[in-house]
């Protein structure tokens, strides 16, 4: 197949383009290097050293024989460039990662909620616009986040996607029907991602755009069987207090001997994947594609679940780490269970990596290997989810994908 | 109360602006005109000899000695100037209106789909992220739909906003939850609003926004009180098959003898509400704000429930018309029951006009006295809901509040 992906120099987007070029898929690779800006942003940088876009694409020529085309190009605001490369490349798949995807950096200010809000849907917008106006039946495979559902549910299992749920008829009787799970977003961040399922269940109604909206856990891992070919297709790994996950986070504290932050009581049971199983659901996905007029396909993209003190313990137990509980920035509940389906993906084959079988490896493959790289000052989470939080000064930002974002033209009224 | 209104030279913007102004309540107008460019763009005019902003405010003054104060601003946009107003003018209510609001337009072509969702969902955003940084308390009223609740509800009664559902627990219990009403968005206008309501909820929930949200019904009727106390205050009429709304289209349809169009068999139900009730509902909504830390409060702004062939053939007696049954190009139920919930706002003393009452004052006053200036070539509906419909030419359309979209930029990776 010929597969497009957007995002495709990010965390999860490189690795899935790797991993679908491996599987003799014709991949292109479309970014705006957004996730590099906002490491200038930050002063922030992935652990392990990561090449420039040309120079993993020639080193994986170089390894494998394999070519990845690539455009720089900002989804959320050209969409002329993103409809004429949809018609001229003859894509049957785009995977779909051109979102801001961190919580807490889509919290920091209010100009990177906007930012989130303005990039996030105006991508999602964009591609599935085009994908109508180009008339071509191109399959979306979009990123999602198993954070669209909160995590409040009452006991409820959280099923993939679709709820059957009970009410009362205006005559009195009962009437059963399957909803989009309510959402139930704990950041902006989040909020966009259920704004996406509105937007995928408009243009699959009217338009019968085939989705699959994987709804990701967290993701945990660095390295897949493809990035660990040669030391310049190495992938990313983030532990800054914006960018990292909570996983990758402990690792990184434990390597260089800073204690293990968790963030209030650690009582949030949260969903993980290991980077290696994200992955292969994204080519299982896009190898088994939705038929055309089926309602959007979602599925929960995780294997695991776990509550974050224990992780925390676990990490703590392997590496001889203190740990530390600093007040929770998040607006969110203390404590939660977490039930939910993910029988669909693994009807597909997939075969979890359990963090039993590599956790160890992780620790030492990449946290220990590049500890020397780590700043410190980076570590500590300084988003404020209210407004108590401080802002940084006015007029020393601009978003990572737009220079200027319109100037001041209010004036009286004509 | 200090109230600015967004969108406040518009359709319903204006007359809300005297009808709060002329309860005593100070008014401040903010709009970017785009829908006056819109009428640029479409070729068409307002049935009624609407003046420009500043000609109103003046003739407002002169009639009843009341100052509306005005300023020229793209809320969508502008962020840094909504925020300075929003601190500097020390509003305690907005009324958000600053919305595309047609489905036929949102629906023209893939750069109107955009326009739309970059517009609507923006500026609510920016409203929202804006109160927050201001620090201020203030009351949003925001101007939602009766589509966010989609048609085919199976027989539910539709609630105002909540709707109680039962579900099963993991444990083998059942739970009963208020959950915010499945979304079922019919066009791309619509689903910003269903977009719109995700932005309240995570704003009320994160940061104890105080917001109302008027999911209204489709409006009737052109003149209020206030609008009638001058020529030059007269409100716009809309006819044309991008804006006009349908009892609107029949009314014109009668005066010039063009027969009533009924788009598919005229089976749909939908909910109405007389202009001089909407502004009444929004004067109730500001005057009742909702408790700090209270969930945002839904009301179904609606009076009315009607049949749209049952509205034509009202229309037809009072008028002798023919109706007319051309094919639907909106991608809906061919017949649907409607059963909605609006007992809320007659609760807080809303006296609905009915169209017993007023029709024939519409038919008389507006559309026969105005009939000259109809242009019978806009009004058929052009919009296509799906892709086979004709989009207009490349590079020959801009949207109306933003010059420059954003050039070509696409380039090859770094």
């Amino acid at each position: 197949m010929r597969v497009l992906i957007l995002g495709g120099d990010g965390f999860c987007g490189w690795p899935a383009s790797l991993r679908l070029s491996a599987q003799d898929h014709v991949v292109g690779i479309v970014d705006n290097f957004a996730r590099r800006r906002a490491d200038v942003e930050l002063g922030a940088e992935s652990l392990t050293p990561i090449e420039p876009l040309t120079t993993r694409i020639a080193a994986w020529r170089e390894v494998t024989g394999r070519t990845l085309e690539s455009w720089e190009l900002d989804v959320a605001h050209d969409y002329d460039g993103l409809l004429e490369l949809l018609g001229e490349w003859e894509t049957d798949a785009v995977v779909h990662f051109a979102e801001q995807r961190a919580a807490p950096y889509s919290m920091k200010s209010s100009r990177h909620k906007r930012y989130t809000v303005d990039n996030n849907i105006n991508a999602t917008h964009n591609l599935l616009a085009a994908i109508v106006e180009s008339g071509r039946d191109v399959h979306v495979v979009h990123l999602g986040t198993m954070g669209v559902y909160g995590y409040g549910a009452a006991g409820v299992r959280i099923p993939e996607g679709y709820l059957r749920v009970r009410m009362d008829r205006e005559d009195g009787g009962e009437v059963e029907q399957e909803i989009l799970f309510p959402a139930d977003p704990g950041s902006v961040y989040h909020m966009t991602k259920t704004q996406d399922q509105l937007l995928f269940g408009f243009y699959n109604k009217n338009d019968e755009v085939r989705i699959t909206d994987l709804h990701q856990g967290i993701v945990w891992g660095t390295q897949t069987e493809e990035t660990r070919r040669d030391e310049r297709l190495i992938n990313r790994f983030d532990y800054d207090g914006d960018y990292g996950t909570v996983l990758n986070r402990f690792l990184m504290q434990a390597a260089i001997g800073y204690p293990l932050t968790v963030h209030g009581s650690g009582g949030q049971t949260r969903a993980f994947i290991h980077l290696q199983d994200s992955v292969r659901c994204i080519q299982l996905a896009v190898e088994h594609p939705p038929k055309r007029g089926e309602r959007v396909r979602i599925f929960n993209q995780m294997t695991e679940v776990h509550r974050v003190i224990d992780l925390a313990r676990l990490v703590a137990r392997l590496t001889v780490s203190p740990i530390d509980l600093p007040d929770n920035p998040r607006k969110e509940a203390s404590r939660n269970d977490l039930f939910a389906e993910n029988r669909q993906l693994l009807d597909l084959g997939l075969q979890p990596i359990t963090l039993e079988d590599d956790l160890l490896r992780e620790v030492t493959d990449i946290a220990f290997q590049y500890r020397h790289r780590c700043d410190r000052d980076k570590i500590p989470c300084r988003s404020r989810w209210v407004r108590d939080g401080v802002s940084p000064p006015r007029g020393t930002w601009a978003p990572p994908s737009r220079a200027a974002a319109g100037s001041r033209a209010s004036s009286r009224a004509r």
